[in-house]
């Protein structure tokens, strides 16, 4: 199958892989039928270069020949080539601006410094995690009493902060500090989209995701 | 006026700011007036601090009270807001998707090196010089002999890319080189954009710019 030209909807990605999942519960949510190609990222295909030639990098998602690239752009676009199924973003322009900062803030803030916290030790693990709680504290003001991100809708702010769920685990132990907490708000939120089916069949096991970064530490000298 | 609560429409920003440039352009595109506010960056308004509480930067538009934040979310919220005239992002979902892939890669890229090229000297320098390069080969693969980025219409990879056009002198200026022969299509693409009058009575003078990077390089002893 490697390299046979994909027809309908293909998925490029690792199995775990926050940015794939992202993509992954978008369909899910969409119920639309796609087919998973597991890359090896050590050897990436060729229909992964000719994909993605300018970043190269997983997730790409190709839909009739055609590849999309960057998950908040794929979950986007896979809210607007399917529009008549489960709506993503909202329809007001106001919030759908918010729900786009939102994501875009869990791109810029909270993914980055969370990878931080694992990549740190000392002082400066102690100043990421200190940034991180300020970080939560700002998630936790936005979903505030909500249901979801975007109220009582299941969406797009959802869709990208959700993967990182499986990470939660890692940060506590890299960092030392409860979640539950830290941001009991965002821990119960986590819970509720956990019971989503797409959700729950896709996202990664906490303990396989600390195995994984526990092994990166140890490799860099961190622990 | 410093604080009095906003109406209709207003936007937050300096004066030579190439994010905010990008609102500036969509908003003339659009035939929308507002009001400009000159922030003091020494000296920040609480209307902007209030407005902009997570990331406490311009250009911040607020819309009957409503602050949107981070030019490329300003733009697509301009356009959705306004949706009857000069349409900024295509229809077409996949159209849509590249769209925002481009603009993307401006902000990851494009500017990202822009700025090293003119922060470094020496062997650091001449790598980002080479990446920038790449960079422009990048983008002129994209533009190919289309008139805009988006094809006939201009649109949404324009506006956020033209604003860099009064850069290029300092590009050139900083690391020795002439954009005319890097990236010819680029440079012509910029002067096609110059005969907009959006584009020409928002962007900054490239030799004020230039004179902006020359303070800024000897201060912190590049040059």
């Amino acid at each position: 199958m490697a390299d046979v030209e994909p027809k309908g909807v293909v998925l490029l990605d690792v199995l775990m892989n926050t940015f794939g999942h992202r993509c992954r519960i978008a369909l899910a949510e969409k119920g639309v039928e796609y087919e998973f190609r597991v890359e090896n990222l050590r050897d990436k295909s060729p229909l992964l270069l000719k994909s993605n030639p300018v970043h190269k990098r997983i997730p790409v998602l190709i839909h009739d020949g055609k590849p999309v690239c960057e998950s908040p752009i794929i979950v986007q676009y896979i809210d607007e080539a399917w529009p008549h199924r489960a709506p993503l973003l909202p329809a007001d322009p106001y919030a759908r601006a918010q729900a786009r900062f939102w994501a875009d803030f869990v791109d810029k803030k909270f993914n980055e410094c969370g990878s931080r916290l694992c990549d740190l030790k000392g002082e400066e693990q102690a100043a990421a995690k200190e940034e991180f709680i300020g970080i939560l504290k700002l998630l936790e003001g936005e979903l505030g009493d909500k249901k979801y991100f975007g109220g009582d809708a299941f969406g797009f702010v959802d869709i990208v902060l959700v993967p990182s769920v499986s990470w939660f685990y890692s940060y506590e132990n890299c960092a030392g500090f409860r979640m539950e907490e830290a941001a009991p708000k965002l821990v119960a939120w986590g819970k509720r989209c956990m019971e989503r089916e797409s959700v729950a069949k896709t996202l990664s096991d906490p303990h396989k995701v600390y195995e994984f970064v526990d092994r990166l530490r140890k490799r860099s000298g961190v622990e």
